[in-house]
């Protein structure tokens, strides 16, 4: 038997008294079974944060979700809160960019076409055309999209375009080597990076190297939203690897790929499963 | 200021549509506030597990606290509900039983002194006596209990009057090497165990020699709640150290040490917090 | 400029006094320069365990190998070792063998191409034809040996008939969930295994599912040489992942997978390194 | 049977044909046996490195020694490196200086008594008297040195007064909260430093707070010798832990606390079996 969809709440707003029961009881008032819910009240900013997602009756449909959110819209008013509902019958669409490397790109569509990933890859932008061979059986459309100094603004006005014509909600940025402008930034769905150190440590170009040149003992790589300042966008997961006095800069490099394909599929994953609330600069990973 | 003392409720019982929104209605009907809540469904038993913690107004007294419970009960049955409420001033007390090894009685009583522990630790019971000297400042009485094949049961006697005596309410094997008998496990508080592997890996004595035996890669070390079946009781964590060809069993050991009390030191932390959840031979840790 | 190709002594014999010294001079004497060496002496046994590689000289061909070897037979005798002399420009030939899962093989294929493994995969033999077209593009041939109860003789005799065709050096059971047989085991040549456990915990059939079943907070995989035994050859490589009570059996096998392409990959690349070195049920690896 | 003393020579110095052997035949000759050796070449300075252990011969006295070293001493200078010859019988005699935490000396002290650090530690300084009673029944004598921005030029005279008094090998910094002035580190032994973070991410004060702003996912601890840069010198031993969203300051602190004993532990430990080799900026741990 399928499994019911199920509607997501991630809420974040001022901590009031009642805030839980009240937003249970919403759901609970519809008939409708809460299966998972869990709260994370900030004590430095007052903020009550939340995910809650609960079964939808079958043949819940569109007129009946936009009900809900019409019944809904004047509690979150009351409660003072910012708030999206998620359907999980509604699969997110991804674009994927890419320069040369392919280890991310390679990761990202195996897992997805495993099912590890809950939405279409309908195209992958490459700003070299390199790894179009890559995506070949995937499903996914590569685009080769070129750019230099001088085009970087007609570049990116096409890549809006195709991120409109395809409807993507979600970029993801697979090692991916140019940066993004705030313009685009702005213009563009949510953006996804991968860098490959432990941020804050190492930001900007060649971390393996300014990790070498240090001589640290364990180097990492860091998934986060893309924002205008560069590498410091809200973190939504790291992890790390023990390296050692052999390794040089190639072997940084190569362990390195093994860290960067799983800590991006990881928040990409979080943030299909709607489990990602970013606040300030900071996230709230709902696992 | 002080923080307000918080009450939390641990409940298991048979999942079913809007149990969520009716207990924290129950707290909010009440006028406290919900500072946590998380829970958990079981697939596979269709078991619901959760945890709710909500503040008490000052001055909530024995007698408040009473009728708080007299009011939840018929609503429990109802629900057919395992439950228990733990108040946060109400602090544990504690009872070390120890052997000959002392790394994991002092990384406990250092804790305890640092503020990490929310509990008493009123006596440390030894099999031998060797250890006497490590209660010393830490305000826990040292009491030596021998054993042998033959006065086992009188020991055993011994303990469970202890227990009773300083009203514990857990018992932490710190490193006790004696198999404690069912009859005292039935009779005594919850028992905490670490266990010197990777469990399953390695059941029973000498595990690190096993390990070394076996040629791993990694070590592990485990705790549980002890149970009639030995290390066979409900895991609340494990974590693992990579060791190499260059280590022999006596740095197995070594390294194995730093492994046991940490993670003996976070299971009953976790204890201690009212975040574990017993059911089946498995354990729910809201984190 | 190209790297000079280097020659790799594997040793393992009695310890004894000056056996540093006298391997040391043999390349010394002959005018090779050694860029890495590595030792352990193994307490229990009195084993002394050694890898030393050295760079040959530009154009050191078949016969000047021949005549190194047949200098260093007679030390080898005297000095009372087992030994291997393996060069670094003669790459290994490896077999890939699996079933219905695709994560380790694809892992392997995409390492191979990127550089990072140093061998040659020719052939990729299949008891299901389904992960035929996964080899697309890659250079390796997939050839489909079904196997059944009556048919695993003849299944086996084909295999190793293909092994000795295609010059196999190493088999790697990339998922390959049939068991072989201790003839097959004995007349090919060595196989490494990855087990989707952290053995010797849950050795067999579904071991996701007995971690599951007994509630551990962390799962692991294992690369292991195999042997006669299941599950109980030496183990090269393992590692471990964190998992909490929200996991799933189907999470452990998403999770699950990480590990095992992961720690497969690395047992592997250590082998072709010739940087393993079995003794007993041990292996040492020379990192 | 208690162990026979050895001998480590530590080696950095340009690479050249026949090094190994030079080194491994200069033992040898003397009749002496190796019982560790390991080396490595660093390809980017064209430097070897090398770590050498043998057993020396019963009853082999400070004559002995001499004598060992003026033969060697004419090698060393050909073959142009730097060293040192360490004797495992001579123990180092360690200073610890620490502030107002006690968790990284009592870890220390704890190791200490346990055998895990070959050892004397006659003093622990402190500029706060406040760890005094800690010190009791561990054989360290306290000594309370005050420092204020007028005294410090005092205090460090009398801390190296007391570094000499007590014929001081190593100081390790305990969590000491004070900045040393470069004149001081120019006077004293090594010194080894902890610092709560993964370095070189947040660098000075209050690290655990920046890393809470910053909203990383994951925090580390750094063992590194002190050097007159702040938090710059050469890394010994990193680790790290993982943090959620739960987590707030004071757990970071509570978290790091447990990292930062055992890698400082780590590291001391690593220096004391010279097992540590530093060039550059950088280090070699032989493990």
């Amino acid at each position: 038997m399928k499994k019911k969809p199920t509607a997501t709440l991630l809420w974040s707003g001022p901590d009031q008294s009642g805030i839980v029961a009240r937003l249970a009881l919403f759901v609970h008032e519809r008939g409708h079974n809460i299966i998972h819910s869990d709260n994370h009240t900030d004590g430095s900013t007052g903020l009550f944060l939340t995910r809650i997602e609960w079964e939808l009756p079958r043949g819940f449909g569109e007129d009946d979700r936009r009900q809900l959110e019409d019944a809904f819209s004047p509690l979150a008013t009351k409660l003072g809160g910012s708030w999206h509902i998620h359907y999980s019958d509604m699969r997110a669409r991804v674009a994927v960019f890419v320069s040369k490397q392919d280890h991310c790109l390679l990761d990202l569509l195996w897992r997805h076409r495993n099912g590890e990933l809950d939405a279409h890859i309908p195209i992958v932008v490459g700003n070299h055309a390199s790894l179009e061979d890559r995506c070949h059986g995937f499903g996914a459309e590569f685009i080769h999209v070129p750019i230099d100094a001088k085009s970087k603004d007609d570049a990116e006005a096409r890549q809006l375009s195709l991120l409109r014509t395809h409807e993507i909600d979600l970029v993801v940025l697979a090692k991916y080597m140019q940066i993004l402008s705030n313009d685009f930034l702005a213009k563009a769905p949510p953006v996804i990076n991968i860098h490959h150190s432990f941020l804050p440590a190492f930001i900007g170009a060649r971390p393996y190297h300014q990790a070498f040149e240090r001589g640290v003992k364990v180097i990492g790589a860091t998934a986060h939203y893309a924002s205008p300042e560069l590498d410091a966008g809200p973190i939504i997961e790291q992890d790390v690897v023990r390296i050692s006095h052999r390794d040089e800069v190639k072997d940084l490099i190569r362990k390195g790929k093994d860290l960067e394909r799983v800590v991006l599929a990881r928040a990409v994953r979080q943030h299909l499963l709607n489990r990602v609330l970013v606040y300030g600069n900071r996230t709230v990973v709902f696992e």
